[in-house]
């Protein structure tokens, strides 16, 4: 397992913190005034291991991927939305497309394992593992086997890329589904207080997921151990973004998490590796009933709270330019001292 | 007044409203998905008059005041700091400064009633009313004729400038007490209930600050006209500030307000004018102890809840961009139709 899930250290740099508090205390303004974004800063200091940390080629990856529950009636949209949608990534036209291009983020879509042919394109990658996962309702949605490999393919793809910083995104109808089936059982909560509306269900169709995805988790009542558990729940997309996840914080990249699907495969990997979460900047609350629940399991405080439930990474995009301000507040923002501004006595 | 005041009519399009609603809802994206963030394009398309409102030549306007208050004791900074800081936001290395300048957004520091001679500048605007209000405890802060040359060359001010957007910036010490007093008197709220720690005071500061703001509003008890209360109590770059609002009202401009002393300088607006009220987006909630209960007598619902208390219009800085994605989502996001996605049934 150690070839496949990296050690990643922990962040331990008591001089860098002191130099980087220091530093943003002597900033023009009153001590703490810059709330989070004080924190953040502090938290892009260490990741990058610098006093002005500068992000390059941030990469925005999306992966996408069919899940075999879709057919038990728990999303609101046919699974077939799922490579449409990744069409449309490409065509520029989804969400998460128009926000990459407004922040310059380099715009990477993954096929993990969509039930679909694409046809090759600039700006995607055919990774897949198989078309889709299985039902959970029957087995586990993926061997162990296809779990690592899918793991393996998100760190080699992760490698291949340049930059220092990684927003996750993704894509897949059902995914909301697995994402709700991993916070349960690796969080340990009741799957009433986990399940939510994903991209739009009615109450009796919320029931209904419900009923599934409980007969679901009784089905794996056994399994415990965070890779068993992502395989037997998981879909392929969050495999591999779990993959990616731990490379780039083997390589001390700053993490951007989207919203409920990104945040449960950080789960997965803070559960192999705790030190993962150093490096993670979580950029919304989503509106998504888990979310909230699942933050709380990765000690999570987030950016943006603006009601999102649409994944694709839109919520890492829209939360980016406040990595970027925090950056160059640190490197331009001048000290008391340099402006010649009288400190508080 | 009215020539002072000017009416602001109330944006009544219920057809572009409607049209506006189904363009959001046609985008690629489960219903009602974006959150505030659809909100938001209802709003900039209202009060821009397009289903694909574009944002042009934004300004960032920051009012720059003394305030008479300060020699009370009721801030921890001396008032040197506002000229001070008037340099550091002219040189480039104040918290706004660098925000401005990653946002593209057109800075422009005036000095509405600095105690201090500014030698002229690029970027500098000399509309000096007064150097440093009055002591609110002995009589007026201003006169009525000093407070409507304020809100004159308020208007005149945002008048001379291009672009469809305002961004309120202020810096003055002493200005989170005139904001407080103007709180607690047109919301009708207990001191007690507005009062905070502004730049940083400690329990023992923060009781004399409450102590002489009760005095203040005891001394103007029978002020209650929002163009006398502003007089009273306010300081020029608030009621310069003021004046911008109304203007950039009545042009139809987006006005992105910062924190507690902006929303203040909003609310003397909003109760003179309600409609200005669909002419502003809030960037966030401040820190600062009032600021809720100013948000709530605005309506408002701000974007972003950093625990931010800078001011200097820092908040309405780091927020630009999520207005910038809402525009580029409503002309740029493909819908259903156009991108061959499947809807819901």
């Amino acid at each position: 397992m150690t070839d496949l899930i990296p050690q990643i250290e922990s962040l331990h740099q008591p001089e860098l913190a002191q130099a980087l508090r220091q530093r943003i205390d002597q900033k023009t303004k009153p001590l703490g005034s810059l709330g989070q974004l004080e924190a953040l800063m502090l938290r892009l200091g260490l990741i990058l291991g610098s006093e002005t940390p500068a992000l390059v080629a941030p990469q925005m990856m999306v992966f996408a991927g069919d899940h075999g529950l879709a057919a038990r009636g728990i999303s609101a949209y046919p699974s077939d939305v799922t490579w449409q949608m990744v069409e449309n990534f490409l065509a520029g036209g989804a969400a998460v497309s128009v926000l990459a291009r407004q922040h310059g983020l380099a715009l990477t879509v993954v096929d993990a394992g969509v039930r679909h042919d694409f046809a090759p394109r600039a700006g995607l990658v055919v990774a897949k593992i198989a078309s889709g996962t299985a039902d959970a309702l029957n087995g586990p949605a993926m061997s162990v086997e296809q779990c690592a490999e899918a793991i393996h393919r998100g760190r080699e793809l992760l490698r291949e890329r340049p930059g220092n910083a990684l927003l996750l995104g993704e894509m897949g109808i059902g995914n909301t589904s697995a994402a709700t089936l991993l916070l349960a059982r690796l969080a340990e909560h009741p799957v009433e207080a986990c399940v939510g509306r994903g991209t739009g269900l009615d109450d009796a169709q919320l029931r209904h997921k419900t009923e599934v995805l409980s007969r679901v988790l009784a089905r794996h009542a056994s399994v415990k151990a965070p890779l068993d558990v992502l395989a037997a729940f998981g879909g392929f997309e969050m495999a591999m973004m779990t993959g990616a996840v731990l490379q780039a914080a083997l390589e001390r990249r700053v993490i951007v998490v989207d919203g409920f699907i990104s945040s449960s495969a950080v789960l997965v990997a803070a559960q192999l590796r705790p030190a993962v979460l150093q490096r993670c900047v979580f950029a919304h609350r989503s509106q998504e009933t888990g979310h909230r629940l699942m933050l709380e399991a990765l000690h999570a405080q987030p950016l943006l709270d603006l009601n999102l439930r649409l994944g694709e990474g839109s919520g890492a995009a829209l939360a980016w330019p406040l990595l970027e301000s925090a950056c160059r507040i640190l490197s331009e923002m001048a000290s008391f001292a340099q402006a010649g501004v009288s400190n508080k006595d």
